[in-house]
């Protein structure tokens, strides 16, 4: 059998029309935010991204639904009615002042696959299903992955229960949607996918080190995430001798370090991160009574996580306790490692190999929409290397070879898969 | 000639009414929050604390008059014409949820003196002023010791170019409140006093680790204040390996220790604080790519303040260059350190000698209107045991005991002033 992606006329097309795509919905009507890219779930700018995706969907063959939470799903019918869909699916939300490709970038390469197919004249056994999902970044409700959530059933009733910071409630963002909170649950997929695929920049900068475009992730790593309140005395900063303060600010930089430390020592691919801290009261004339801080430790293996954690843990107490300081410790939450699925690790393999670069692998230290589905089907997800590996910013930047290059992995993948399920 | 202050049949009620007067304007109408004292400059509650303050101090004898700042001034004539005013001051003003005495208990001490005067039938051969500044906190606009600094006329114009939080000008703040600030130069005092003596509480905690109830404050220290930016670079707190990340925490944190470090160090009343942090973009799962702190450092003597602060900017220079960040040094001020006069200095040893306690000195780490009427003659001033040495909080707290103890040391410091002008 030739490979689809090869005898392809135009394989240069579509990875800059994915990226092309994937600007042209970073203004308005696609944006909420002035000068900037912001389309959080359930807003206008969701709703008109959506309206203009169902067009493209439309045009590359697809039949298109929205379900009960805002996803948008186009289907793509294929030759044994057997066979459950493929989901190429990745997330169409934004954070605020977002770059272009986080998310988008998945969808539009989904769409590119299907629209190559479809121009082909081709079917492949299994139907092909991308996937909009309107909430991975959380960036509107205090949650994330809301959408995939409830399509692979795991979302738990409680998590409806919220406002965003204006105070609209969910209920009323999904009726102004034109969705029904109440009827929530048939977004659930009726079967599991056969498999599901997302393409997404990497958002770090391991690819752009070894000078590669593409690189097969191996999973997402497992999360855990604290809030740390450490308790001082606030004191007048002019009157207190240095010798009887309790200052929650030097005790908190000695845990910052030890975070540091101890995550550097561990020399794997453990990270740890203390990203918001509150100083109070926070005047300049006041010695800091309390401070608030996050902890994030990531490892794609839980263990080495869980064990990083402890250690942290403990010496945060300790550094409390000889400073005579209080300290509380609040469990934010727990994510268990998603590993993708092996067999389709050497698939995508295959499709990296397939573009003229040698396969690598490497985890996922960010979570995605992918370790939801985890939960109902096997796994794939393809990184693409992305500028100085930011993302989260309007600084976010692919190079097109590198998305065509996506392109042609993805499509060697699924026809591989469809090679498979003849 | 015998001592007023012990002939006097009622010198046990003047520290007691003065506590209570203190504690009377905690509440509404003298307070613009609810549970709790919110007295800010040119607020309805100033113009309410203004006026029963009036009263008060009509019911001791002096004739009063608000200037073209808002200070209150109450007016107790001398024998000798040619004598300028003995000022007796501190403010009315206060932080948000502050205590009942930083301030007002100077204030209604100063009533307590003249009271006591006036109830004696007697007059010193200099006049007394007793005066209630306006803004010593400056916590309403964005700069402090507004009122203190005309009267002594050595506010910068510049600074009445200010707006509240709210956006209210200080031009309307004064219109609202009955003022012109195209008058505020009328503030100025006609003739420096002969003499400036100001209560306060201490602020801090060594009168009461030296089981004392006053103390001779022998000056103000010398602050100075920088706000420090270290810049490094923003990052997925998942995806950024460890030895590739540029965290401006991590940074900070090594700076706020070795600023306790090199404070430490010192061993004398040198004081350094970090008080004010704000991490950016602060969120759980990004690396801050910002810090922004403030420094303040402060000692009585200047030559050891700013060898420290040298000392803590070197090294901070030194930290940001080891990470490879960038870091920005502003400095936001700088206030000289402002002597006592040592001869007012004497004299207070001898009023708190005078209740039966040994004279202390001790230097004052905070700042109080005293250091800007230094300018323009000679200050005095005198501190009273708080309790934990907490202060602009509602947990401050004086014993009645040690403001009768007060109002006796002041009384006999005027009193000895007086004898040396009969």
């Amino acid at each position: 059998m030739n490979s689809l992606s090869t005898a392809l006329p135009s394989v240069l097309f579509h990875g800059a029309r994915a990226v092309e795509r994937c600007v042209s919905l970073g203004r308005a009507p696609f944006s909420d935010m002035d000068n900037g890219l912001y389309r959080a779930w359930l807003t206008p700018a969701h709703k008109a991204a959506l309206g203009t995706l169902e067009g493209w969907m439309g045009q590359a063959g697809m039949e298109v639904r929205m379900d009960a939470m805002g996803n948008l799903i186009g289907r793509y019918a294929g030759t044994r009615p057997d066979l459950p869909p493929v989901m190429i699916a990745s997330h169409i939300d934004s954070v605020r002042d977002a770059g272009f490709y986080d998310g988008p970038l998945g969808v539009m390469l989904g769409v590119e696959c299907v629209a190559a197919l479809y121009e082909a004249g081709c079917r492949l056994p299994f139907p092909i299903e991308v996937v909009a999902f309107g909430d991975e970044e959380g960036s509107r409700f205090p949650a994330a992955m809301l959408t995939s959530r409830a399509m692979a059933g795991t979302l738990d009733e409680a998590a409806l229960d919220m406002a965003d910071a204006r105070g609209v409630t969910l209920a009323e963002a999904m009726a102004n949607f034109g969705l029904n909170i109440a009827r929530w649950r048939e977004a659930k997929v009726a079967r599991a996918p056969l498999a599901y695929l997302e393409a997404h920049i990497e958002q770090g900068p391991v690819l752009e080190a070894e000078k590669l475009a593409l690189g097969t992730v191996t999973g997402i790593a497992a999360q855990l995430r604290y809030q740390i309140t450490v308790l001082g005395k606030a004191g007048h900063a002019g009157t207190c001798a240095m010798g009887l303060r309790q200052d929650a600010l030097t005790a908190a930089s000695e845990m910052v370090l030890a975070v540091e430390e101890i995550a550097r020592a561990d020399a794997s691919d453990l990270v740890a991160t203390v990203g918001r801290m509150a100083v109070l009261p926070g005047a300049a004339n006041v010695i800091p009574g309390e401070t608030v801080f996050t902890l994030d430790v990531r490892s794609g293996d839980e263990t080495r996580r869980d064990r990083a954690a402890e250690a942290i843990l403990a010496r945060i107490r300790e550094l409390a306790q000889t400073r005579g300081l209080g300290v509380g410790i609040e469990k934010i939450h727990n994510l268990p490692a998603s590993p993708c699925a092996p067999d389709l690790m050497d698939l995508m393999d295959g499709g990296i190999a397939a573009t003229g670069q040698k396969p690598f692998r490497l985890v996922s230290g960010a979570g995605h929409d992918a370790m939801v589905m985890e939960a109902i089907c096997p796994t794939a997800m393809l990184f693409i290397r992305c500028r100085g590996g930011v993302s989260h910013n309007p600084a976010e930047h692919v190079e097109v070879p590198d998305v065509e290059a996506a392109f042609t992995a993805m499509m060697r993948f699924i026809e591989s898969l469809g090679a498979k399920h003849v």
